[in-house]
């Protein structure tokens, strides 16, 4: 089976990483991938060192037609196998003239992953046939893809509730396929509603009646998609169906850095090139991108908070040794431990955090201390720094100074923001700003739907001429919080007698930021979040790295 | 032990439901509870049964200490024994004497959950002290709290890791604990990095080896907290540590509602009343909108993309046998099969809380399905009545009509706000409003601390000398959540530019209730919420109710 063997993955062909983000992972709700799209996510995963990258489904998808047609063309693939998916013939056809059965050989990729009913009640209610001839549609179309010279998986589809339904059909239909030539029979928890132990027992018995080659396919229904996957994997299964972070229908599937890191990172198998290992981060992070969906922070592995501790109790203890807080050392994983400044912000947690944004802090005692002081009096008031790096860098230059200190790119004389519910029930925001910018003083004046929006048009408009960077700076994402005057998020005698807090998220499409304003006035608590960001910006310009770099929201 | 064994749990004390949302789940970045809300997290986890509601750390955080003043005057528990959460006393030090362990006792909680470190590496490292010394740190509190009337659960810290690097430290550390009086030794993978197999086996060993009734607290750092701990409990762990939603620090832990689902549907263990089942959707949604943190529409079982296909392949078959294609019935845990915008789009449970809110739909079907109807239109540009029962009860009158219709006790015929940035530097809000109430045209302008504060300070000074019951209501909280204009919680291009949804939450000293506004602009999303916080009020002053009742947030 060495033509179709990846060539670049570290096991060879005794473990395969497989990826079916492009197939089942487009079947999450709200993700649509142009052909485009799939052809760099196919890149992006191959750089990784996954051994097959499941494209999709050739002449069902008009779209995944084109996709392997092109990837043909545009795809140079290091590591991984290209495969199309697609299913047996139909009942009472052939083959070898089954137009879907064609579409697949069509596809010219080198791997086919052929799906399966193995699960009685669907041979009989969905497919309306029975066993014996589901059986035959499998050993057919398998036979026939393996004399054109594919190398053929088979996805025994709802095989676990298949299996504890009637064990006998189960194994009928994926022995026709794995005697026809097929490679490995994999196992899918369609429906996602096993638990591990169960599972992995599961999968122990198969392989022994069988002694086939088993594989795991498994959706996140449980919520138990990857410790399913790493399951079956201890109990003998060496071949592993994921998802770029989990995406799927319903629930989603197993996502593949999570079942990565833990083969790694916990069972000491060598899955991926080692080098490719520092990537998973950033390469979820890509995907994510791709898919336009924005990344789970609190992923395993790779999710920005995945490594995050609130600073406080732990903060001087993790200083001595921070591996006896994170259960890997995140650099494995190309992720950072951060330390999340808090309420409790202590010194030690201040320096590491200052540290972890570029600002030496160690030999500055005065510096740290001011720094301190003001992080804390600021808390006080409700401002919060959790969340807005970018902020805290500026505080923290400030307090340094010298060639660190950094100036806003223009300065405020006043603004003016106007609502009016008119006596027609529309409603309408205008502001006027008034700045001095580059030498002069402008004065700019737009509508937007809500007060915040008109402030920040009003502020490109008079800015965005003398400042053309300014132009890439969007805005992504806004939250507000309300707080009591004295700062602590607690309930407040007036609801809107109260201090508010503004995090603004902000990109350049290279780089996110979030930054953070406090005030009486959520109006002016959003400007000061969005002079902040625009500050962070123009000191990324003046220092001359405009976009890049390792700065996270 | 009955003494606190948790008064309306359906396994008594055979099994533990145990919710650390309040504590643990707070560590999540960007989570920051004010009392208001722990003390309404609490009433949700109440109302679903769970046995044990962990409020805080009284004592070392001041906000935990005032839940506890609060809960213990304000909190009437149907089900749930509130917990303390604390340390071990310090080194060298006695239990009777430790202020933290006296704040543990001050706090009145009736079970105290007390951290003890189980690995040798912490205990010298962290603690700075030695095993005996660390055993006898655990004995001493365990024997002082239980001598004065609590009943006491151990958290081992970083048991897992402990166990492998010492087990003979670890189990001595617990050992200490039971042999003082703890019910449960809980067993925490506080690090994370735990794979189910594995875990099983430990928990299954220690038992064995100790005959100690064993808990399970797990971070989800392998994304395998809810596949641990489920794990843990058919390795016979009879208590298991849950968040709302999986919050908590780095990845999080274990999600309560994933928990539930998988031991009640997969293990068939009944370990929540039966009716609070069909609670599990909207608790989850209900808690996300606490933490202000936008629900997860791929989590399982409670997501609203949980149990939604994308057409294609399956639809026609899931329309023969929806079974077959769903691994429970979604209605289960009150979610449902189609793409929801909430778990209340559907007839029933309309009418179920049409009748919760003493609206009687059942023998309405017009109005129901026109209710349902609105509902639906409003949920898909971005409303959400979740947290807004007040809000819904007004809609739900409005559709029975007759007697039950409700009239706003004013009309507006227009309003102005108007924000000025001040060349002094002083922000300055004013709005006017023009209001018919009691057959007059009333004018009047007010200033505030911020748009809606003057708004509501202007309505307050039109309304008032007309309406003076209006004197007593008072707004207690206020949040705000950005939406795309498709309605639903995700990142969009324009932070700015984007619709707006505000939650008010106001109180006339007898009653509280929420009211919800969306609108493109934040602040007329606030005066349609405002209006209908006034209209509520108005509603209960016209029908001889002005407080008291059973409505919450």
């Amino acid at each position: 089976m060495t033509r179709t063997t990846p060539a670049g993955t570290p096991l060879g062909d005794t473990f395969h990483v497989y990826d079916t983000t492009l197939r089942d992972g487009a079947q999450r709700e709200g993700i649509s991938y142009s052909v485009t799209d799939k052809l760099a996510v196919a890149r992006l995963l191959d750089d990784l060192g996954v051994g097959f990258i499941e494209g999709g489904w050739p002449g069902a998808m008009p779209k995944d037609t084109e996709f392997f047609a092109r990837a043909a063309k545009e795809l140079d693939l290091k590591h991984a196998a290209l495969v199309a998916f697609g299913s047996t013939r139909r009942a009472g056809a052939k083959a070898a003239t089954d137009p879907q059965v064609r579409a697949l050989l069509d596809s010219q990729a080198p791997v086919i992953t052929l799906v399966a009913k193995s699960d009685r009640r669907h041979i009989e209610l969905a497919l309306r046939t029975d066993v014996d001839e589901a059986a035959e549609m499998v050993r057919d179309t398998v036979a026939f893809l393996v004399a054109e010279g594919r190398r053929v998986f088979l996805d025994a589809e709802h095989f676990f509730d298949g299996y504890a339904f009637d064990p006998d059909t189960a194994l009928r239909v994926i022995g026709a396929g794995m005697e026809a030539g097929a490679d490995v029979a994999v196992l899918c928890d369609t429906n996602g509603g096993q638990l591990p132990l169960g599972l992995a027992e599961t999968v122990r018995t198969v392989i022994d009646r069988t002694g086939f080659r088993v594989g795991i396919h498994c959706q996140d229904d449980t919520s138990c998609a990857v410790a399913n996957s790493v399951a079956a994997v201890q109990a003998g299964a060496s071949h592993v169906q994921c998802t770029a972070n989990g995406y799927g229908e319903r629930a989603g599937n197993a996502d593949l850095f999570a079942v990565i890191g833990n083969l790694v990172t916990k069972l000491g198998m060598q899955v991926l090139p080692t080098e490719a290992m520092p990537e998973l981060t950033r390469v979820s992070h890509a995907l994510a991108e791709i898919a336009n969906i924005a990344p789970d922070t609190h992923q395993a592995y790779v999710g920005t908070s995945a490594f995050a501790h609130k600073a406080g109790l732990h903060a001087s203890a993790i200083k001595v040794d921070p591996e006896l807080y994170n259960h890997i050392d995140p650099v494995i994983v190309g992720n950072d431990m951060r330390v999340l400044v808090t309420e409790m912000a202590g010194r030690a947690s201040l320096e590491l955090k200052g540290h972890e944004l570029g600002v030496d802090l160690a030999g500055r005692p005065d510096a740290l201390n001011n720094a301190l002081a003001k992080v804390k009096e600021l808390e006080a008031r409700g401002w919060s720094f959790e969340a807005a790096d970018a902020s805290l860098e500026l505080l923290l230059r400030d307090e340094v100074g010298g060639a660190e200190a950094v100036r806003s790119p223009f300065e405020l004389e006043s603004y003016r923001v106007i609502l009016d519910h008119r006596i027609d029930g529309e409603v309408v925001s205008e502001a006027t700003v008034k700045v001095h910018v580059a030498g002069r003083r402008v004065i700019a004046t737009a509508e937007g739907n809500g007060p915040v929006h008109a402030l920040d048009a009003a502020l490109r408009k008079a800015l965005v001429p003398h400042l053309p960077w300014l132009d890439d700076v969007e805005l992504t994402d806004y939250k507000v919080r309300i707080l009591t005057s004295g700062g602590s998020p607690r309930a407040t005698e007036h609801g809107t007698d109260a201090v508010t807090r503004v995090l603004v998220q902000s990109t350049d499409h290279g780089l996110e930021w979030t930054t953070v304003g406090v005030h009486g006035n959520i109006v002016e608590a959003s400007w000061l979040a969005l002079c902040d960001a625009l500050t962070h910006k123009a000191m990324r310009v003046r220092a001359g790295v405009p976009t890049g770099g390792g700065l996270r929201p």
